[in-house]
């Protein structure tokens, strides 16, 4: 099996002057500008309960147009509980998502292993989950999961007129529709639609806190009263109702309020970058127009080789363009979400980077 | 049902000059703290990896004696967690334990739920369990769990070579042995033993970080390589590996080199403070001389005139003895936790408002 030298790309990235997707570095910064304005004396949530925890539950209920919310400290945790309490409230174990979605690959198994769950897998993996995939699903299908965007395919989105069409087929049968909104807020300039309008065709809905948001971590399970108080049970249930969550609340909030009006300005760096991508020989962008802030980069060449490129690249221009590859077929492939650092980036050296890129692919 | 009025005695405490339990109120100040010294460019950990994780994994598993340690956000979801590890390695889903365990009473029957798990209860929920309850355990248990100290019976202890010879007969029946060890820290000064000469009598181990330590949130769980490892893989099932967990290692550190010598003396503190209690005529404390810094408060009246008396107290003496009382059987109780606040309450202000307190109940 190729094994990744990501040793040497990854620290000749960490130590590049400017880098390419992101935010910023993971560190406690983030934390503490969070917190630098804060009075000492606010007081701490206390196992759900207090106005910390409170307001912000209720800032996005009704930023996400449903009754209720609950923190969580993680989308695993949330969409897990959101799947089984539909589940259970119509005694089956069936339900259906994209072979790609998180729950199927990144979790271990959780919803099995913990919940008994067997899911229906629609759709290839390459291809978004579309209207007949979801006509044709089989009867027993209780509840189906939709992603915005689909992550692991370059953030690709189906037409809102497809949307509508799946969440009225699944009302008219009953089967419950979950979104996992891991990246909802950088959807919206591309639908042109409030958060509320998008999850209005939806029964319950997850949203993160730390991809275009930035918070350290963290997540928001959305509903009708009755099904949020189910979660919350749940949360208990998993070991997520912490005597206090608030280290993770005060940053999402925080970067919420900085940056949920931003994801149009870092949809369109997405589009300008993926350009100049795209105009390698080597090179291919998935989607090759993005629709939020994120894209694939997919190299017709062997990691191996994609990695020497860009090490060369951000040791000649100071531009880190990756810190990673994966093996993608014959190929390769490494993901780009952009956020505040491509605005730190002088025009003429990232193109430049790029130029170089191509050339160093050959 | 009895309803706590506990707004009036909750708000009359939270007023209060002085307060007895704890170490100081839980408001962000505590993340502040320990923060403050903190270098910003601190690399956050990232998905169970990273140096600020895995050395403070490294430093719990050399203090409890055992090859490894894993970093949990909570003890719900490690507890629930060794339970499934043992359980499934000898494909029995019988555990043992005091039939006011955390798990049988806090978590929503996670256990069963998640897990399905079926505990036996062992012993009266009134007192400790024994060697003979050990013994008397049926065939299939093949795990059993200890709290150390008891905390729903106020904190009580075996003797140490009760606990060897429950120790001794597990492992002679291949019998996993797991600790409770929530408030581990606070019984080393009566056992007068290391953590490590403790947690050698068990497989597994689970600490927390905000009780007698006072950290925001957070947990360990220690044993051998290859369980660690799979709890790691449980860790993520049940969505508790979170991208970052920095906000409760960090101030559990802190805290932990803060607090963890000074059980000693906050054990010496709950002592002194029962001798009062015990002194009111209405009032004995369990266990009536306390072997950590924790004890429960019965009063043989009922709630509402106790809750009264705890508000009159706290309005004439300025020190507020606790912010609740709950129903216990004809009369009713309240659970102390000795820390830092308790030095800074002159003693004769204490010892009058315990005065008050034995008045006022008449």
């Amino acid at each position: 099996m190729y094994q990744q030298n990501t040793n040497s790309l990854a620290s000749v990235f960490q130590q590049a002057e400017y880098k390419l997707g992101g935010h910023a570095p993971r560190n406690v910064d983030l934390l503490k500008q969070a917190f630098d304005g804060m009075d000492a004396e606010t007081e701490a949530d206390m196992y759900g309960q207090g106005k910390l925890i409170g307001d912000f539950e209720r800032k996005m209920a009704d930023y996400l147009g449903k009754s209720s919310a609950v923190f969580f400290p993680s989308g695993t945790m949330a969409q897990q509980i959101a799947l089984r309490i539909w589940s259970d409230r119509q005694s089956s174990k069936r339900v259906a998502y994209h072979p790609l979605c998180h729950l199927e690959i990144h979790e271990q198994r959780g919803l099995h292993e913990l919940h008994g769950i067997e899911p229906v897998l629609l759709a290839d993996a390459d291809r978004l989950i579309r209207l007949d995939d979801v006509t044709g699903m089989p009867e027993d299908v209780v509840c189906l999961l939709l992603e915005l965007p689909q992550r692991e395919i370059g953030g690709q989105l189906p037409a809102y007129e497809e949307l509508e069409a799946i969440s009225a087929h699944c009302r008219a049968r009953g089967i419950k529709l979950h979104l996992d909104g891991a990246r909802l807020f950088e959807v919206l300039p591309y639908y042109r639609k409030t958060a509320a309008e998008i999850c209005a065709l939806f029964d319950s809905v997850y949203v993160s806190f730390y991809k275009g948001i930035g918070g350290i971590a963290g997540a928001i399970l959305a509903g009708e009263s009755d099904f949020t108080e189910e979660s919350v049970v749940w949360k208990r249930r998993h070991g997520g109702d912490l005597i206090s969550l608030y280290p993770y609340i005060v940053t999402a909030d925080y970067n919420f309020d900085l940056r949920v009006d931003k994801m149009a300005h870092y949809w369109a760096g997405a589009e300008k970058v993926a350009r100049l991508f795209n105009a390698c020989r080597q090179v291919v962008t998935v989607p090759e127009v993005p629709v939020t802030n994120m894209f694939h980069v997919h190299v017709a060449l062997p990691p191996e080789q994609v990695e020497e490129a860009l090490v060369t690249v951000a040791q000649a221009s100071g531009v880190g363009l990756s810190s990673y590859v994966r093996p993608k077929g014959e190929g390769s492939y490494f993901e780009l979400s952009l956020g505040d650092r491509l605005d730190l980036i002088p025009e003429e050296k990232l193109a430049l980077a790029i130029k170089l890129l191509d050339e160093a692919l050959g």
